[in-house]
Order: C-alpha cells, then sequence, then structure tokens
C-alpha cells in the first residue's frame, strides 16, 4: 500500500465505514460531541441493508416510529444528519486499514481515496455488499472489459449486443434503461440487440416496471430468453474476444446468443471482505467489542451494529443506534483527552442546539 | 403488608414499573415477545418525565425523529404499543415489592392494588414524581382535609374560600378549573372565595390561559395575591381548624387571608422512594444492572433507563430503548425456560406481524 500520507489523503477526525441506518446514526452522534464524519460505504447510495434489502418493506419495531419502509427510515436518518454535513465516499470499499505511529490509521479505499483517520467506526453490518457474480468457467478475464455487473457507461453499449442476465429489479430496470436510451431520438447509445436472460419465465419487478418491459417485448425492442448460460464462445485473441454465450432453456434445448457485452444483475450478497485481515478479535466472523464503549481490540476503532458482538447482543437497528451513541462518547474522550466529556440534552443544550442548527427556545 | 394472594391480585407475566418513554417502549418489546404488561405510574398519564418536564419542548436524538417534543413522543410510543393493550394502573407509585417462594413477586400500590408479577421492570427514571409540598410549620396536619396537593372533588370546594398557591401552568389551570365550575349555572361546586397566591407578581403559563385567569380577575371572581406564606391561624379544636395563613408581600407588608382549604401547585419533584428499600443493589441511588440482560441483583426483577447505572451507562432516552429490548430478550428466556427465545424481525416474522396486528406481505 503506498503511504497515505499524499497530498490527495484526507485528513479527519472520524472515517465511518458504512453507510447502513447505524453508520448514518453515527456521524449523528458524533456531530453531537462537534466531531466531523467522512463516511464511505459500498453501494452507490447510502441506506446499506435497508436499502438494498428492504427498501419497499415495512419496519415496526424503531423506536416511536410505528412503522416506516427502510427507505422512509434511510431518508429520516439523512434528514437528522443533515446538520453535521457528512462528506460521503459512496460505491467504494475500505480495502486497507494500517494504524500509524502517531496513533492515527491509514485507510484507503477500492477507488484509491486515502484517509488519514484519528478514530475509525466500523458499521459493516452485515458486510460490504457485493454483485452476485457469474458463476461460468472463464468469465473473469472479461469482467470491466465485456462482462460487467452494473450497466457501464453509455459510449460502451453503442451498436453492441447487449445481454443483460437476471429475472428481478435490478435487472429489468437495467433493461428499460437500455431501452430508453435506445428510444431517444439521435441516441448514440443505442445498443444493436437488447436481451434479457432469466433462468426463469417469471420475472419479480414492481408492475409498472414489468408492464414497460413487456411492451418493448411486443414491440422486438427488447428479446426475453428463458435459460442459463453453460459457456462462452470467445476469439482466439489475446486477450480472447468474448463472441456469445451457450444457453441451455428450459426445455434443455442448447443454443448460442451471439453477445458482445454482458451485464449481470444478479443481485448483491454481503461480504464481510477486507475488515476480517485488519487484526481486530473476532469470534464467529464478528468484531469483539465491550459494551462500554464499543471499542474493538483496537483502540481508536470503534465498530457498532450488526458486524460486532458482545455479550447479550441483538442484531437490531435500534441496539446498533444505542451502540453508536456510546461509541461517539468514547471516542470524544479519546479525541479530545484534556475535555471532560459532559453529557448534555438535545432539549436544553444551547451548545447542542447550536451543532444542529436549531434556535435555543427563549425561556418562559 | 396484607398477602397479595387475595382476589383482586392482578396476576401477570410481567409488571412495567414507570410509564416514561422506556416503561412504554418495554411495553413493546414485551408485546413483540408475547408477554402482556401491567403498568403503574405515579403520575395520572403516561409519559414521565416527557410530559411532566418538557411536554412542550423539542427533542432532537431520537433516531429517525428529526424532532419532537416530549408529548409527541409519548403520544407516537403509546400508539405503537396500542396492539399489546397493556393495562395502566396510574396516579398510583408501587410502594411495596415482595419477593415470593414460588419465584414470582407480591407487588402492592399505594392505591392498594396488588399484583403477582412473574417479571418486574423498574423503568423508574429519575423516581416517581411527587407533589413539591408547601414548607410551612405545622402544614401537615391539615394535609387531606384542608390542604390538597391537586384539586379535591368539587362537593369540598362548595362554599369555601380557597387558596390556590403556585405560580406556573398547573396552579393557573387549577384557579381556571374552580373559576369555570362557579360559572356554571346552578354549580353546587361555588367555592366563596377564589384566591391565586404565587410569591411573584409574574405567572409562567400559556398565554390562553393566562388572558382568560386576567379575565376572571378583571370581573372579581378569582382574586390574585403576591406573597409568601408565613404561618397558619387556625382554631384550638382537635384537630384544629385552619382559619386562615398570614402571608408576607413582595413590600414585606404582613397580612392574613382568611381560607378554609388550600391547593398547592407547586410542580413535582421526582423521589427514588420505595424502590430504594426492595434490597436491590444500588450504586449511587441507581440499580446496578448487567449490560447484557439488564437485570438487578435479584433475577427476575429487571431495570431500565435513567434508573440504571452499567460501565458506559448514558441517561439517554434511546439507551433506555435498547436496554429495554435487551431485558425483554432476557425475561422471555425466563419466563419460558422450555423455549428458544428467537430474534425475529418485524419486517419478515408472521409471528410478530400477528402479535403487531399487522398484515404479512405476500411474496411478488
Amino acid at each position: 500500500m503506498p503511504s497515505a500520507d499524499t497530498p490527495s489523503a484526507i485528513d479527519c477526525d472520524a472515517l465511518v465505514i458504512g453507510a447502513g441506518p447505524v453508520g448514518l446514526f453515527q456521524v449523528f452522534q458524533l456531530g453531537l460531541q462537534g466531531v466531523h464524519a467522512e463516511v464511505v460505504d459500498a453501494l452507490p447510495v447510502p441506506g446499506g441493508q435497508c436499502i438494498e434489502l428492504y427498501a419497499d418493506k415495512p419496519i415496526y419495531d424503531i423506536p416511536a416510529v410505528q412503522v416506516c419502509t427502510g427507505r422512509e427510515l434511510v431518508e429520516r436518518l439523512l434528514r437528522q444528519i443533515a446538520p453535521f454535513a457528512p462528506r460521503f465516499h459512496l460505491g467504494q470499499e475500505v480495502s486497507a486499514l494500517a494504524p500509524r505511529d502517531d496513533g492515527r490509521f491509514d485507510l484507503r479505499t477500492s477507488a484509491g481515496q486515502a484517509f488519514i483517520a484519528r478514530s475509525v467506526f466500523i458499521a459493516g453490518g452485515v458486510g460490504a455488499f457485493q454483485p452476485r457474480q457469474l458463476k461460468v468457467d472463464g468469465i473473469e478475464r472479461h469482467v470491466g472489459r465485456q462482462v460487467f455487473y452494473r450497466l457501464p457507461a453509455p459510449a460502451l453499449l453503442a451498436g453492441r449486443q447487449v445481454l443483460v442476465v437476471g429475472g428481478e429489479d435490478a435487472a429489468v430496470d437495467a433493461v428499460l434503461q437500455l431501452a430508453d436510451a435506445s428510444d431517444e431520438p439521435g441516441s448514440t447509445a443505442r445498443p444493436a440487440r437488447i436481451t434479457l436472460l432469466h433462468r426463469r419465465a417469471t420475472l419479480t419487478a414492481e408492475a409498472g416496471a414489468l408492464a414497460r418491459l413487456q411492451a418493448h417485448v411486443a414491440s422486438g425492442l427488447v428479446h426475453f430468453e428463458v435459460g442459463q448460460i453453460l459457456g462462452l464462445a470467445q476469439s482466439d485473441g489475446e486477450p480472447p474476444l468474448l463472441t456469445a454465450v451457450q444457453v441451455i432453456g428450459d426445455d434443455d434445448h442448447q443454443r448460442h446468443l451471439a453477445t458482445d457485452l454482458i451485464v449481470a444483475c444478479l443481485g448483491v450478497s454481503p461480504k464481510l471482505g477486507p475488515i476480517a485481515t485488519w487484526g481486530l478479535a473476532l469470534e464467529r466472523r464478528q468484531l469483539v467489542v465491550d459494551a462500554a464503549h464499543f471499542e474493538t481490540s483496537t483502540p481508536g476503532i470503534f465498530a457498532v451494529g450488526d458486524v460486532v458482538t458482545y455479550p447479550g447482543k441483538k442484531k437490531l437497528i435500534l441496539c446498533g443506534f444505542h451502540e453508536a451513541t456510546l461509541a461517539a462518547f468514547a471516542a470524544a474522550a479519546r479525541l479530545r483527552p484534556d475535555q471532560p466529556v459532559l453529557l448534555q440534552y438535545t432539549t436544553t443544550s444551547p451548545r447542542l442546539h447550536q451543532l444542529l442548527g436549531v434556535a435555543t427556545p427563549a425561556k418562559a
């Protein structure tokens, strides 16, 4: 790992790894302590499991919120933390973390962003969400050139025979985006052919999206195939060029689909990933923390939410909120060892009102 | 203490002491465990500190609730726990608690209600809110006959010279209630005279209430006096009869106010009270609990919220929510030792949906 001490490294008091609900509330509690946070998440948007796994499903056990969807919970938390203006670094994982001699930490993301952080908060949930991989022999060598796990830049799509693989919202949405781009007058991103391949005839997606897809299939703009990829056909060059996929259908009939570009939208699955390699004490792949400070075995590195274990731990969002709160108190004591960390109330503290950007009510 | 094993004793799985926000959320978490709760509180309404100390003041640190008043927080929690239909026993304190030989607990309130509870949850906050006492020599002997800490039954007020003491909402509201009762045609509760006594000329209450008071003072229905009670004038009988109070004004001028009945509305102050006498381990007047189960030194008696101490404890409502959650899991394990206590999610569990009275969404 190159030294993080380069001009581009971001020097910060707190780096929060994970922008799920607990990571977001960590930002809030750090904000109340006067500590600004940088936030890194593997997903392209904040929300973690709430967005990825149950965006539109109801949650009933957030205290004082009778019911909200995962998406609504994230929207509420984003509004709540807005006064603290966290900086988000999305679509990238923290791939490396190493302690420095000065007590701070060097961190680097998969996108090459470096940080020097005085404290680190791992709100990693069940791990970084990674696209589920297409399992076909020899596919790895094409990833990033002819195989993608999300829609590549439009320029790469123009004139290509594009095969979207998957049967849920993400796959349907990708096909609709391709079709919409093709439909635009004078579009330069028009693929030569758009095919959706799913192993079953049934797609699972939002009704409106399915209706639009149906219309595109009826008009011949989109082709829908039922089947699974058995193998790749490729040219002999170096690197080899992907030219087609061999598909086996429901009826065991095999066929070739001429293909220049595969976009696999098979959902995501969480991976604990690099976190397991940072030398922090683990127990059954959970980070071991103490229930008073939520600090890991490395002082200055805190951990909260589903990624941690301690006696009595329950993987509930509301427990993560508590954990993030105590972690913020402990971190504030570490960051400002010369100042007592006072418990102040948002109802009455002029200092907290100032941080929150709200008026302190006048005494009646 | 008489045996609680009388016909009127309520036999229950869980008794929650304290109807503040944490006590209310305790009911919710017990409900998710399938455990019904009885709730006792010293105040006449649920809400605890949220209602008594900051009903109309903003709270900013409830996760996912950008801002709400104390009253709104309580209303939200009451809606959330409604599916579990807790039974409230308000305006009474748990005055006695004793373990039974069968592992359950005998409890009795100041109103004489007895309980036999299999588990107890002390969500006692800063203690039971008690009316602040009027500090005047010899006043104790009149309490309940001529001195009250809230408005007595209308029959007691008829034809009396009533002195309301205090300068905030409760005192003003009491005077307005007396005035309204006097104004009703054919009222039998009309006092002979209504006087409000406050040590300063400035009253602190809601603007509308102050305006109505002003009108009653202008019409001569209510008299307003500035001063403090120095002593009581009373007859020689046994018990003696209170006849007047001696008052000293701002101007050091002393005077007598003929008085049959005093209603002191001086606010409330919390008292840990009987809880301290139940043999539970205390540390600086906080109940000692473990941070995994939130159980006190007596198995089966749990404690949560501001009344507890453990390493790292912060007196924040959101921490109490977490504590109540882990206490409910621990209690469920104790109440149903033969069944594993599973962590289920309100988003996905048909069992929790049934308990909450909501429909389980069909799979798409």
